[in-house]
């Protein structure tokens, strides 16, 4: 069992992601999160490049990191130029970080097209910057940009940039797949070739462009390498870098390789959704392992099986990651997994209980229907709830009616009426939306708002809708997904109508009853808590 | 240069990804653009399991497939089952399809603790249903599930799984690491181990749990496989299936293997697309090779790079899957497709022409709202004649009211009134719908026929919303699609706004423009023909 390093390039590499900016503030709290983890190096960024990556640095001073070093990012020197006179290699040195990444080019392509200079400065440049930065007592990682794609064309030119870095002092040589095109077998290979040559450490760093930057890391390191780079959940330009969180529990889990350790990585679920928190992103539902469907079942011959054996249909138990396993209700899942949530609410319940054939009968009705229940457990708890008679009543009759109107000059308007009866109480009011499902919306709020003033508290987070069978056109049924919040927690809820004003109200009704249960259960807790 | 069978399986085994769910419809225009872009085997589903998937092969008769044949899945006989006894395989046989799919069990774990069965019997059954099915005629693919799990625990009984296939009259051995869990490397030195033994042509079905489905895909192909499985982007239970996208693109282009060829190909895209909104998910822009940002550049020194040379920072050429290099200071760039399409209207257009100047920023502003013009090809088609003056005005102005109601009852009612004018004629009228947006569609239908008598003819097919920006609940804006047919052509329209009511307005408008105009087309063609 080998130690392999974990190097991190979230904070730069990653940032280079369409979509993804990351604050000073988010920056300092990934970096301690990562320390945390017990990752190895943390890339801050290219101060020499941009003002906010040098500030970054800065603020860095006040991380008390256990165990991370942080490195800065820089270019080479350019040609012709002291390594003194690079803004790049400066501002590594005045980042104050103990460690210094520098890369440079190892493609003759690159060489002659981008930079426009000869072989021989290249390398000159190479050796120069890392002498300049290991010269000034940083450790000096060297990136070979490009290097499986330089050795493709010239790999003797290619081994002697390494060659370059190696007189230079750097102490680890990471190879790049920068365009993220290798395959994995191409990758090994190469690998072979330069730890014939080199007896420093090597890293390897890939991108994702050909669905293939995991595999490609794997790869390296099952070749030698003993230095992985990569991002949280594969942020990176482009199609992204490859996925450091896969990469660990990969290495972890797969080829006995240590890296965090066992006992961290069951935190590594919670990393990952904490990183996509940070960058203001939504968490894939697919990413391998730590994803929220990465141990979901739906398939009732799959959730039969898992029932059995969960090694049956899981290629490691979710825990080792710090996920959770889900049985999916779907009408294609069979109905075995109900009985695990019905037994949240009573442990005696057996499959022939009349309840649970009651509540089965309703079930399979509703899916016939068109209701589904994955994203909508809140729902599905209502109806276990009125099958067991602890439903609360929210109204006793309501009637509204909404209007929208087009006018000539092109502008429109939607408005909704509403009257809600509970006991002796009425109120009728009214309120405009967007559009008729948000003035629906506004006006269900504001009335019930005179029952229940806890609805203030709960709000809408998303609302999507389908058409079900979908060969009547406008006349077909929709289903209405919705999920709200609290501020805490958050919870989906599901309405099926023709019509999707209907659907709408249904799902909506569904949201607020949910939300009420829960700040009752809040209260509960704490008047408990105060006793 | 060796041919490589592609086989999809996004209607079966992809239907199995949370929260995707197909119409019947949608399975048929899916079915109709895999055919087209020349995939070899398409699978339908599991006749024997889902009354849906029977019926999708029952209306499937109709489609006209030039290329693909269509799979019938279905399981083995059970234990001690006589085969003609067996539901899923007496469904596969009915199904009508040329092709069926049967899976059996690979792994002792299996065996012994799901099916509950004898090894012996585990291999009868195997043989008796793969004798079954070639017995009918049908060519027979036999999908060996856990195979390299169960070639880990026992790889000699594993191996005699594959024996009774082909003594049963299998005509393809397909290995399948069901659970994702296996490594690249592993699953090539399995494959050498069974090319050794086995003559016949052996396929590849990988899933994503390890991040690596794509990867053993390819190392499979490098030892030996010749049909490869998999779904259209990734989709699928837990982490998703391998994507055959990646795998197509990557065998052609860095493989030198034939699957649907170079010309289809740069279709891929445009494909990948399709389907992810026949799914009604969002098509995530770091696809490999096929997502939106896949060719983006963010970083100034990749800019400057790419500008130089595009193979500097591009591991292929975008065009060659449809995809176009995006630099991301200008969302400008890559629009060069559109040239072509707009040489359908005018052939001596160049870039640099006003109109067509005119027309990108038009364009580039309906995109930043929200528009996009896949599977609805139609609204694009007008937005072009509307640049180039070629508009028909169906109306002067129009204004309509739409009423929603629910009485205390529970009853709905929606009704819309609307007036139109067109000259000096003005229609006003109302009609009822069972929700609100058929409600407008009826009175809108209602009041042009007045001045288009044509428009009888013309009907939805399909109807689909999505919320475009997720983040506001019921005020986010919404797109919505339409798909219409007079009988003969179907087209798709699109609409966006934050109120449903008035995109759909929007969409059932162009949806009927278009039919007009295609009905013209054709009066014309048949006053061409009499003379």
């Amino acid at each position: 069992m080998q130690d392999i390093v974990v190097y991190d390039c979230t904070l730069r590499d990653g940032s280079q992601g369409e979509g993804i900016v990351f604050s000073a503030e988010d920056r300092l709290l990934i970096a301690q999160k990562l320390d945390e983890m017990g990752f190895d190096y943390i890339e801050g960024g290219f101060p020499g490049a941009a003002k906010k990556d040098a500030d970054f640095f800065a603020r860095a001073r006040e991380l008390d990191l256990k165990h991370a070093k942080l490195a800065a990012f820089t270019s080479t020197r350019r040609p012709k130029q002291a390594p003194g006179r690079s803004p790049g290699l400066k501002a590594a040195i005045e980042s104050g970080a103990p460690v210094a990444t520098v890369f440079g080019k190892s493609s003759v392509l690159h060489v002659e097209k981008v930079l426009g200079t000869t072989r021989s400065e290249n390398l000159r440049m190479i050796e120069d910057s890392c002498r300049f930065l290991s010269g000034h007592e940083l450790e000096t990682v060297y990136d070979a940009e490009h290097f499986f794609d330089g050795f493709k064309l010239d790999p003797e030119y290619t081994l002697k940039t390494l060659e370059a870095a190696v007189n230079g002092g750097a102490e680890v040589l990471v190879l790049c797949d920068t365009n993220g095109g290798s395959l994995p077998w191409e990758i090994g290979e190469i690998v072979d070739r330069v730890a014939e040559q080199f007896d420093l450490p090597l890293g390897i760093h890939t991108h994702n462009d050909a669905g293939l930057a995991v595999a490609g890391s794997l790869a390296a390191v099952e070749h030698g390498c003993s230095h992985v780079q990569g991002t949280m959940n594969g942020y990176g330009e482009r199609c992204g870098n490859a996925n450091l969180c896969t990469i660990v529990a990969n290495l972890e889990l797969k080829m006995d390789r240590r890296t965090i350790g066992k006992r961290k990585l069951t935190k590594l679920r919670d990393l990952s959704r904490y990183v996509s928190e940070m960058a203001n992103l939504p968490h894939p539902k697919n990413l391998p392992y730590v994803g929220e469907s990465a141990f979901a079942h739906k398939g009732g011959m799959h959730i039969d099986g898992v029932r059995k054996d969960p090694s049956t249909f899981e290629h490691v138990p979710p825990e080792r990651v710090g996920n959770a396993r889900r049985l999916l209700i779907s009408e294609l899942a069979g109905r075995s997994s109900m009985l695990d949530r019905l037994s949240r609410y009573r442990k005696e319940l057996k499959k022939d209980s009349p309840e649970v054939k009651q509540l089965i009968k309703e079930l399979v009705d509703l899916e016939n229907r068109g209701y589904q229940y994955e994203g909508a457990e809140a729902s599905f708890d209502l109806l276990i709830r009125k099958a067991f008679g602890l439903r609360q009543e929210l109204f006793h009759r309501c009637g509204f009616r909404i209007m929208s109107e087009r006018r000539e000059d092109g502008s429109m308007l939607s408005e909704a009426t509403i009257k809600v009866r509970l006991g002796d109480r009425e109120v009728h009011t009214a309120a405009e939306g967007m559009g008729p499902v948000s003035a629906i919306d506004n006006a269900l709020r504001k009335a019930l708002m005179e029952f229940h003033p806890e609805i203030e508290n709960i709000s809408l987070v998303d609302y999507k809708v389908r058409v079900i069978e979908s060969t009547g056109g406008t006349g077909s049924d929709v289903r209405v997904l919705i999920e709200s919040t609290d501020g805490q927690e958050r919870w989906g809820t599901v309405g099926v109508s023709h019509n999707i004003i209907e659907a709408s109200y249904i799902a909506l009704l569904d949201a607020i009853e949910y939300g009420l249960l829960l700040s009752k259960q809040t209260e509960a807790h704490k008047r408990q808590a105060r006793k």
